[in-house]
Parts: C-alpha cells; sequence; structure tokens
C-alpha cells in the first residue's frame, strides 16, 4: 500500500530503528548509566534560560491571536527583519526581512529551497561525508544525488573530483559547515576556490548553479574558530539556518532560510520560496517559537559544555590508539575504524556497551560517529572501555 | 530560476496575494472598523486560557531537553496515547498511540498522507467545492485531482457523478466535514453512501481506496449537530485533523493523523507516514506544541462565539434577499452571487468595503465565501452594506 517512492525509504529505515532499539535494550538491561550511547545528534544542554523567559513574557505581553495565528507564508515581518539585523550586525551582511523565509527547521528549509529551484532529473552535488537525508530530500523532487568522495586527509571538500562532477544538468550544491559528522569547518580557502570552480561552471554551461549551505551547526565553533559566512563568496547562495543545536529546540522546528538579493533572479526566487513553505503543508514556521527567536535572537547555547565534551573525548580517543582529526565545530567525532568493515566495529563496541554510528550511513565507511552531545560524565566513564575496545584490535 | 512546477503555483498566487494588498490598502484608507473583511479563515477567538497556563506548566514541571527535544518521527507516545484515548471516549473508537502521527498542522498530515500511498500518475478524487490547495497537494506527489461538480441544492457530495469518475487509478478520495467552504456537514447517510460506492469500486477494480477526511472543524459544529466519525463506516479511511481551529493556534501547526488498524497494510502505512515526516522536512511535529496538546486535550474553543456570528451573517443575508444554505459547522457561509460571474460580484462589494472570496477560488464559480471568524461588531456594521449590495442587484 506503499508509495514506490517511499519503499526503499521504509527499508532503509528499519537498520536504523534497530539500532534505536537496541540501544534501549541494552539501557534497560544494564541501566542507562552503564550504557556509552554516542548514536544520536540530540542535544543534551538545556535551552537557555532566556527562551523560558522569553515564552513567558510573550504569553503575558503580545495578544494570542497574533502569537498563535496565521502570518505571511514567510514568518512574523518582525522577526525576520530582527533576524536580518542580527546576521547584518556579526557577518557585515546586508539582508534585510525580505531575504528571510522562516522554516520549520533546517530540513524543512532544504525541502523549500529544492522544491523552489530543482526539476526531475537535475542533480545535487555534495560532498562524502554527508547527512543521509540529503539523498530522500533531493529525491522528493525527483532529483539526483551526485557524491564526491571523501578527502580522508583533512576532510574539507574534494575539490578536484567536484570540478569534474559539474555538468549541465548540476542545479544545486549542498555543503554543510560546520560539518555532521566531521566537525570540520569550510575554510575561507575552501569556500574561494568552491564558488571560483562554481563560477567557472556556470559560464561554461550557461546555467545558474546555487550553492545551499546547510549550517545547523554555526554557533558550534571551538577554540575561536571562524565559520565564513558563504553568501560573501558566492552570490547564489542559499543559506539554511536551524535553531535546534544554537539553541537547543531541537523538536519546536524553528529555523530560516536566506536568499540574498544578489542570487540571480532573487524576487522570483523568494516568492517562491514562500509558497513552496506553505503548499509543501508547513504553511509556516511555528508562530510561539518565531516570537521566541525575536527575544532570543542573540542568545546562545552553552558552548563550552560541548568543547569540554570535545576536548575529552578526543584527548581519550587518541591516547586509547584511535586516528581521528580534531573537530573544529559541531558535536561529532569521526574516528578511523581499526579495521576496514567499520560495522563490524560497531558490533564489537557493543560489548563495551558503547553504540556508535558507522560511517556507511554517511557514504565514508571505515569510519564511525560519535556524537558528544552527552554527559561529561558519559564520555569520562566511556574511556576505560575504548581504550579496552582499541586494545582488542591491537592499538 | 523557479522549478517548473513551482511556476504555476506562482503565477496562480499572485492574484490571493493582490486581494490581501487590496484589504490592506483599503483598511489604511478607511480605517480596520469600517473595512468588512471577510475574506480570512484566520480564527479571531483567542487560544483558551488552558493553553497559556499548560505553556507556563510545561516549562515550570517538564525538563527543558524533552520538551524542546527530539522524539519519535511520529511524535511523544504520552502525548498521543492521550489523544487516543480522548477520540475513543468520545467518538467509540478504539485507537491507541500506535494509530497516531502527530503533523505540521492538517496541510502537512494530507501531505504525509498522500506521500506516504500515491504514485504518480494516480488519481485523488475531491468534491467541489474544495479547498484549493489540495491541487497543489496531490501535484506534490505527481497525482491527478479529480474534481466532482457541486450539488449546489445541498452541498453534499455529488454522488451519482462520483460513481462514475472512479478508475482503477484512483488511490484515494478527500472529503472535508464539516465543510469549507459551506458549513455543511457530511450526514451519516451520505457517509454510509459514499463508503458503500467505495466498498463496491474496490472489489471492482481489486483496488484499495483511501478515504481521507480533512476535519479541521471538526469540533465547530452549531445547534448540536453531530459530526459523524468518518472511520466508523469505511475501514480504509486516514483522518487529518488541526487544532488551528479547535483551540486557535493555527500558526502553530499542530495536528495529527488517525490511520486505524482496520486500515489495508496499516502496519506498514503507520511506519511509512512517520518517515514520510521526516523526510518532507518536518521531522516531527512541534514539540512544545505536542506537549501543550496534552495538557489540553478536552479544551475548548468558544464555540458560541462562532454561532452567533453565523446566526447574525445568515439572518442579515438573507433578509437583504441573498440565497445561501445555513451553515451547520466550520466558520463559512457560502452565498449564492446574484449575477453569474461572482468575481464581478466581489468587486462590486469592494465599492462597501466588502471583502469575499470568489468561489471560483474553491472550483464554484456563481458563489461567494463570507469567512465569519470575524468580531460580531464587523457582523453587524457590515450588514446595511449588503442591503445597499442586494439593492444594487435588484434584491
Amino acid at each position: 500500500m506503499i508509495s514506490e517512492k517511499m519503499k526503499p525509504l521504509v527499508n532503509n529505515n528499519s537498520a536504523i530503528r534497530a539500532m534505536f532499539e537496541e540501544g534501549n535494550q541494552l539501557k534497560a538491561i544494564y541501566g542507562a548509566d552503564k550504557v556509552y550511547d554516542f548514536s544520536l545528534g540530540n542535544p543534551n544542554v538545556p535551552a537557555p534560560a532566556e527562551v523560558k523567559q522569553a515564552i513567558i513574557d510573550i504569553l503575558n505581553e503580545e495578544e494570542s491571536t497574533m502569537v498563535h495565528g496565521y502570518m505571511s507564508n514567510a514568518g512574523f515581518e518582525d522577526v525576520r527583519e530582527t533576524i536580518a539585523q542580527s546576521l547584518n550586525r556579526r557577518f557585515q551582511t546586508n539582508f534585510s526581512a525580505h531575504n528571510l523565509i522562516m522554516t520549520v527547521g533546517a530540513a524543512s528549509g532544504l525541502n523549500v529551497a529544492l522544491k523552489t529551484i530543482l526539476n526531475p532529473g537535475e542533480e545535487v552535488i555534495t560532498f562524502a561525508p554527508y547527512f543521509v537525508e540529503y539523498g530522500a530530500y533531493v529525491s522528493n523532487y525527483d532529483g539526483k544525488l551526485v557524491v564526491i568522495s571523501p578527502n580522508t586527509e583533512t576532510f574539507q571538500p574534494n575539490l578536484t573530483e567536484f570540478e569534474t562532477k559539474i555538468t549541465a544538468k548540476t542545479r544545486a550544491v549542498i555543503i554543510n559547515t560546520p560539518h555532521n559528522p566531521t566537525g570540520v569547518i569550510y575554510s575561507e580557502e575552501t569556500l574561494r576556490k568552491l564558488a571560483a570552480i562554481l563560477e567557472k561552471k556556470q559560464k561554461e554551461f550557461g546555467s545558474v548553479i546555487f550553492l545551499i549551505s546547510d549550517e545547523p551547526y554555526r554557533e558550534l565553533a571551538y577554540d575561536g574558530a571562524v565559520v565564513p559566512y558563504v553568501t560573501k563568496y558566492y552570490k547564489n547562495t542559499i543559506v539554511g539556518y536551524s535553531y535546534s543545536k544554537s539553541l537547543s529546540l531541537p523538536g519546536e522546528r524553528i529555523g530560516y532560510l536566506i536568499i540574498p538579493d544578489e542570487l540571480e533572479d532573487s524576487e522570483n526566487v523568494i516568492n517562491a520560496a514562500a509558497i513552496a513553505t506553505r503548499v509543501s503543508g508547513a504553511v509556516n514556521a511555528p508562530s510561539l517559537m518565531q516570537r521566541v527567536i525575536m527575544r532570543c535572537v542573540d542568545a546562545q547555547t552553552d558552548v563550552s559544555y560541548y568543547e569540554r565534551n570535545r576536548n575529552a573525548l578526543y584527548q581519550g580517543m587518541t591516547d586509547a590508539g584511535f586516528t581521528c582529526i580534531k573537530p573544529q565545530g559541531a558535536f561529532y567525532l569521526f574516528v578511523k575504524s581499526p579495521v576496514e568493515n567499520e560495522k563490524e566495529f560497531c558490533e564489537a563496541a557493543k560489548k563495551y556497551n558503547i553504540l556508535m554510528v558507522p560511517g556507511s550511513s554517511f557514504a565514508c565507511p571505515g569510519y564511525v560517529r560519535l556524537a558528544y552531545c552527552v554527559s561529561y560524565e558519559t564520555i569520562i566513564n566511556s574511556l576505560p572501555y575504548f581504550k579496552k575496545l582499541g586494545a582488542d584490535y591491537g592499538l
């Protein structure tokens, strides 16, 4: 009874669900504190206190029919203007409310962007390792996802291969920085080179290629690392943002798209994106949370919490003999599996109650992802077991 | 730069936007209280007090990481179970959490249902007049919307024509009760006949035809009218519900799908619908609002407010000589235009600062829709102008 398009998604989902259920089983048997579950990217830092206060103030100060009511499909104008001004202050950009579409999180934002610009059969390029849902999003609009193989030295994008894979059918490129699952931040140099390739190929094919920058981890950068603002490097950039991680609101589904004036045919693209938000069924981003963002536009999650976790896990894993690059941002550590088949490695880790996600799930076999948005204690307590696990593989 | 599929939607949208902007212009010139804007279905009754209290209680009593966090794509299990039990109490159904998928409003619910079951080229039937967005939703999955012409005597569905339009390609039928734009409630007799036709045609074609019941207006029924629960009449029914109108939360995007155990292949359909919710980009229904529904499952909007409006507007319009059936539910009055071209009639009404939506927007020309989710004063103050408008047409 399931549509043909949903069938592979249903089949593929079973494996993820099996892992999730296995984790719950382990916790039931051994107790949650004896299971080292690094599988999920669900922030464990609570939303900043400003969020709670903002909600209460809104309920006391603003009209119910406005707070919970319909607004323009693009979102409340004052909310969008406030975010635009905040971005302009922080990144010396030049946005106004007009350039923002409030979305049901970044996932919905990417879907709105793709629905707006993508025709069946057109190609969307992304760089392995990548968030596996990109494939489903592109397939929603009958596009074809083209995957560039990983540069496992630096996990910066493999631009040499990228250049060869751009065709007349390439409609968009999706990047993700700071990056899930490697924690890499795309450097200014990377973005300049990437933009130069896109400019060249646009000329060569007489086409427009959109660069979609998926940025839910923008605020999670460590050691003072700068996350360059992508619209400054390439004019046909659409930014997808989410407050899921920056304000620990993943369940609330609140984010936005930036569509700059410099983008080709921007007036029409902005207009169509608002309509795409509506007809996709979202209609608009959740209204109360939009009002919350207006009051919390400069609030921040406790980045130092994740940074302490990163330091402890990176140190512990390298001490145990594992190979990994030190994440500059996000909350993931991407570790080289000591054996080629990393699924076997993930299985072996379960005997120490350690749960990790195989790199195959990110089109990058031979690696595993550890999500360190867990308690510090979980990390500290897991390290002796990682040491044993490493020893089992002769590390 | 817009995808081919979005282009007609963008073009079509301009007319609606023009009307919206014209309304704002009139209000700027004459003052909001001198403009009788019956064009929008945005509830003007505030959310019940229980909603505000529930939000504050949740923020004080529940964990931030849970309230604002990810949960199963289908929604929080305790929320779904609470809704199921409430439905069982009210409608003698037999649902459990398992049968519910929390959705980003009813619009998203319909999209999830269609994404789950519809293949390109398959047909979805609906009855004119109908909510125009159904066309966009069906086209999202490359289906074909087949429209049954209206029965303008009763505005119950035209079942004779319906039976002739069902083919081997018919995958689903969308009904909406209480009905936008007529206020009709589909009677038990209608549902029995409709179900009998579907059963017969399923046998004839060896197919499964899903009945999707779009029910955002379920709680808005007047004079003690009963809104039959559709799953009891036809086993392959999927219900789409929203709290937009029942709790005046249209901007919050919170609703659910019911997929009963009796539905063909229900286990797979339920599973696929949860995945469809995720990959469509919604991921899950907004989390805080889910928790609110759990605490407000038996809260109600002030139906008497809308009923008073209905009575005043229906009486006033019939007194002014217009022809319309008395709405049993929802908050719309569907009025016969005194001239065949109802767009001309809508234009003429603007000279009295009256804004109405042409029936053509619901595939039912010759009629106009008045949304009476406005203040009582707006209705009372508009009636002398409707009288003049009627007189202009010799009523």
